[in-house]
């Protein structure tokens, strides 16, 4: 999304510019949290920490900087001091504010839990026993939960009394020791009469996380389904927090982000905006891992030194051969890995999927083989050195398909995820069977090239 | 997702399979209809046939095929007959049918509509005028709207006659034209008392699309503000339909795939189980283009035939700069496209992005280049080679860091996805570049590499 700035949003710049702060109040209750999140970026450091004095000062803080990028968030949160911090998170949802503090360096996250006092307490320091990407680490303890022995009025009058519940979507229903027995779409609140036990009309069969589900998984169970919350519960089904539909939409941005940026070597902190030094450190090891392979294909090309010194055209084309199946191999692999993560395939269909990918990369390898094949020939006027080409593309096209089906199957089938590092594992193939492919035949039908 | 088949689902493909048809209906208003969509593709074609027959029957084949993954639902959709497409699209709601109607040809779509009649013909007709990835085209015309006049009272009688609605998150408020005045989420209708005016209690400030809002701004605006729906306008503010949050799940989802095959120059329709012939058909331009600049990589290594002629070696290492510059310009321009896509740049903060970059190139190229440089020294006891693959690897990796920012940002500027051909144009320039420093210091330096 493009950033266009509202008009509102232009006056809040210019009043917090000015310092008007009676009017910055005034105007920032009128603007979406979101919206007032979008301008921090814009803004000088000096006029950002205006901002939150105002914000802070408007219980707004909380719930503007929710909406920040989590590297800007980073930056803000360290700005703050302790006690504001604390401030803030006992104002906050739980989820939000156990957001905030896994944001923070455990230590200084330690000495602002233990400034806050009570039940918050002690909900957020159970929020934060479960790993931060697991449902129980995205739930929320904001919720309804009703005793199955009420009626619908007596669920109306639970629901007025909670109108400060942020995600009221669906009332559930629990017995006596806490257990998830069913569930209620808010709207069956309206629609029934106030006499119906709420029993008859839940419906039992809850689609629910425990609170080790993996994120992407709530994020699948949910969009499988249609659903606007999902409850989790732990091993005795007893109702601990609901995951909500906005969390999920985070969740599918990242883990979507995951999947284009593993294929990349990159790791997920590594942002537009992370400073230079810092997405140094988190890209060079991809970086050393290729070059390990780049030194691997070297060697391979050494094995042809003589060959290349004879008839050194062979170096011009030696990089299309390779290059082409790196192009054609990444192709395979980036359906694999998307139809992986969408759940287009499973096991049983991995044959299927292979056989489809080889017959592409032959298909694929025989037409641009023949192109190049007929370039090279009118280029170079060799026709030994153009079918050669030819026959290295096909076979390399080929393998480019064999191995971009096969790499994120096997690291999916070794429980690893089918993106990580495939990427590295194709080229190394695509590049050394290239290399490999197209100097041998060279080396072996050399007294017809020169 | 990995497709785990719960215990009803694997006693549903046995009935199946045993033509077991009254438990199989009795058995199939149990499960979800997405649950249901998720055994289609394990069974036989005639076994899925006689599943559709049933799910027909029961009135549950829209529902059910509305969740198959769309290669898979086009290939059903063709092997149906004309009558029962009729039929199911004008028992769906209208979004969901003019989806259906989208997947077939246009000959056949019109072939159904005309024989679908009255009320739902027309609305459908409508839908179908808009072009399927704005808000127009992803909006349903299930809506609840009510009169300003009203009383929360009055609003609670439209909720109980207009149960059968899916998607009621919020009711929107209307005047006698049908202008869109404001929303009430659901829940002020159990909140508040039944004779308070609507009016009182409603939110003006409305979120909303008009009906050629690109789809991705309709996700962005759903996550951006956190809604369940969206309500679409026409230019007099009219209200027409909503697009809700189950559809913008599926938009990000595509989105996101969009932009990591468009990395790989992969067209969306081409997925892992697309057949070959088509596959072939949808990646062999960018692979022709890639073969292009391959050629012109290869014409600039041409450029230096002699040099390699006399000094071998430097064909091993040529592809090391090269191949380096390719890795971290695609890291680069990785984070560019993601970043563009999720809102986290905008054109202000290009400028600061670039300059990062150019930093995050130069570090990286000197650790990379002098691990090169120590490595080849070792190898081959030649200083020269090594501190000419260090520069070029140095100059190469800056190069790829200034590139991989500026291509996308450019092709943002002319207003084209930043994806698009981004990765082709970037290699390209890391090709070229990294042989012709590579190769041109060599030859300057020749007589003290030999």
């Amino acid at each position: 999304m493009a950033i266009r700035l509202t008009p509102v949003q232009k006056i809040l710049i210019r009043l917090i510019h000015r310092d008007a702060r009676a009017q910055l109040r005034r105007t920032l209750t009128k603007v979406h949290p979101a919206d007032i999140a979008t301008i921090f970026p814009l803004i000088p450091e000096q006029e950002q920490q205006r901002l939150i004095d105002v914000l802070f000062e408007q219980r707004l803080a909380g719930k503007t900087l929710r909406e920040l990028p989590v590297a800007f968030l980073r930056e803000i949160l360290e700005s703050m001091d302790d006690a504001r911090l604390a401030e803030i998170c006992q104002r906050l949802s739980p989820d939000d504010a156990t957001d905030f503090l896994g944001h923070l360096p455990t230590e200084r996250a330690d000495r602002i839990l233990s400034a806050i006092r009570g039940e918050i307490h002690d909900r957020l320091t159970e929020l934060l026993g479960y790993p931060p990407e697991t449902a129980g680490g995205r739930m929320t303890s904001e919720f309804l939960a009703l005793q199955d022995t009420m009626t619908v009025g007596d669920a109306q009058v639970e629901v007025r009394k909670n109108r400060e519940l942020d995600n009221l979507f669906y009332v559930y229903v629990v017995d006596e020791a806490g257990k998830l027995e069913g569930v209620l779409a808010l709207r069956e609140l309206v629609l029934q009469d106030p006499d119906v036990p709420i029993q008859q009309i839940m419906q039992r069969n809850v689609s629910k996380a425990t609170t080790d589900t993996p994120q992407e998984e709530v994020a699948n169970l949910i969009a499988h389904y249609d659903l606007l919350a999902i409850p989790v519960v732990d091993v005795d089904d007893t109702l601990l927090g609901i995951v909500t539909i906005d969390d999920v939409v985070d969740v599918m941005r990242e883990e979507a982000t995951r999947d284009i940026y593993q294929l990349a070597g990159l790791d997920l902190e590594d942002k537009v905006f992370t400073s230079p030094f810092r997405s140094v450190r988190l890209r060079i090891p991809w970086l050393f891992l290729n070059l390990l392979t780049a030194f691997l294909a070297a060697s391979v090309i050494g094995l042809f030194e003589d060959t290349i010194a004879q008839f050194a055209v062979l170096a011009m084309f030696m990089p299309v051969v390779a290059g082409m199946g790196g192009n054609a191999g990444t192709q395979t692999l980036t359906v694999m890995v998307r139809g992986i993560a969408l759940g287009e395939l499973e096991l049983k269909g991995a044959r299927r999927a292979l056989l489809k990918e080889m017959v592409v990369g032959i298909l694929n390898g025989l037409s641009t083989g023949l192109l190049i094949a007929v370039a090279v020939y009118l280029w170079k006027r060799n026709l030994y050195l153009a079918l050669i080409l030819a026959s290295a593309q096909w076979i390399n096209l080929f393998l480019a398909g064999f191995f971009g089906t096969l790499i994120p199957l096997a690291l999916r089938r070794f429980k690893l995820d089918p993106a990580l590092a495939s990427s590295v594992f194709l080229t190394t193939v695509t590049d050394i069977c290239g290399f490999l492919v197209f100097l041998g035949l060279a080396t072996l039908f050399l007294q017809h090239l020169v």
